[in-house]
């Protein structure tokens, strides 16, 4: 098995690239995912892991048989040092992986329920309330997530850390905000836009059929766009001081209530 | 009205020791908050602002009158350098308030409605969960909530920060596990349970009775003791890949759901 000791390694150089640069990421098709757990998800999500890279004095060697990874990935024993140089610093699990992204474009997306559940969340920005977003739709085993005209990329370490691997269990999709209508209304999936300037309480829409729930930014809610193409708008009763809520805990209560009224179907 | 432009002003070390110290602000009954919003919704409150501190540069002394501050209420101006020195880096309203402390001891906690809907958290340790989940009390106008053996003070500035002022709007009491059991028991409160290890789902509770809802923490859940003492232990039905929720997020899905079997009410 291949070792690297040398910080100096072409190899330390593209998991720092592919780790902070969005551009690189994107150029080269890769993205560096961290952890156990991570792994394990991304590959039951069928991604393809390119190379292991691991610190065995965190990470025992006699584990790697247990990775069900696929003959082609390459493993990497690397140094304290240089996995603490490429490592967040709070992770202590000793393995990261380089891996393939997959392609999210909305042409490829496959729901296979007919009556399917979907969350819709328009230009995100913090990476921790898209990583949040997909916990919940992970728990509620939501048929999509379509992220619409996205500020970041889904290979984010930042979202890959907040969804806790949430990233690679959900049928993710990307795209504008138009071709995201036009790909509901074709589908005949009612929009549900949460929006302040709603008068329809959510929990009194009827989410039984196919429906996806449509979030905007906690700062700007969702554009008018959206709201001028929707089935019903429909908002959380607010009855305290103020007037705003997180969004990924609005998006939970809305797709918990669509869950209640499915009997978790 | 008085000018600080030095930073070696006693009040400038004062302040930051209310921000950074745990101790310093037990020891002396005040805390630190900043920005507008937050200082409206604390004096909304009630409570007793001791100093306001401001940056002219920023926040223009002719909005002074538009606070609502009690006439023994000191102002003082402060330079830019100073506030940079004692604001969060990414705080840019010009507006900080030395502000009493109030005594949130369990004996103290005033329950108005008859048919009280309450939200205990035990020993919740980021920051960023208390701020969201007193956020989330304060959507659903809880009647109180209830930290249970807390890890941090109620006055950090990241708890009011996340809180985004909800700090000062809710009802909150602090009390040990054991005291609140007995307060709640006492009450005829009813226990529920957030345990991932409960069989019953949380939908199918009759939250119209007087309520509480317990969550404890993301790493270890409740503790036996709440377990033990319980009407009901709960569980959010998880039908993804990974077993756990942001604790912020699953309290936010049952507490809305009491809400709902209320009518909002």
């Amino acid at each position: 098995m291949k070792t690297i000791t040398s910080i100096q390694n072409p190899l330390v150089k593209q998991i720092t690239g592919l780790k902070e640069k969005s551009r690189e990421r994107k150029k080269s098709g890769f993205f560096v995912l961290e952890g156990e757990r991570e792994l394990h998800l991304a590959l039951k999500g069928k991604y393809m892991v390119e190379t292991v890279l691991f610190c065995d004095d965190i990470f025992p060697e006699e584990k790697i048989p247990s990775l069900s990874v696929s003959s082609g990935t390459r493993f990497i024993k690397i140094s304290k040092e240089i996995y603490q140089k490429i490592a967040y610093r709070e992770t202590t699990e000793g393995i990261l992986a380089i891996t393939k992204s997959k392609d999210h474009s909305l042409e490829n997306l496959k729901i296979q329920n007919k009556n399917p559940l979907i969350l819709v969340a328009e230009a995100p920005e913090k990476p921790g309330n898209i990583g949040a977003l997909l916990r919940t739709a992970d728990a509620a085993n939501l048929d999509a997530v379509i992220i619409a005209n996205p500020k970041t990329d889904l290979y984010n370490p930042n979202i890959i850390r907040s969804s806790v691997g949430c990233i690679f269990t959900n049928n993710i999709a990307v795209g504008s905000t138009t071709e995201i209508i036009e790909f509901l209304k074709i589908n005949q999936i009612h929009i549900n836009c949460a929006a302040l300037t709603a008068s329809v309480h959510y929990h009194t829409v009827d989410f039984t059929k196919p429906a996806a729930i449509v979030v905007g930014t906690e700062a700007t809610g969702l554009s008018d766009e959206w709201l001028d193409n929707s089935s019903q708008n429909i908002i959380i009763p607010m009855q305290g001081e103020i007037d705003s809520m997180n969004v990924s805990v609005s998006a939970a209560i809305i797709i918990f209530e669509a869950k209640r009224q499915r009997n978790f179907h």
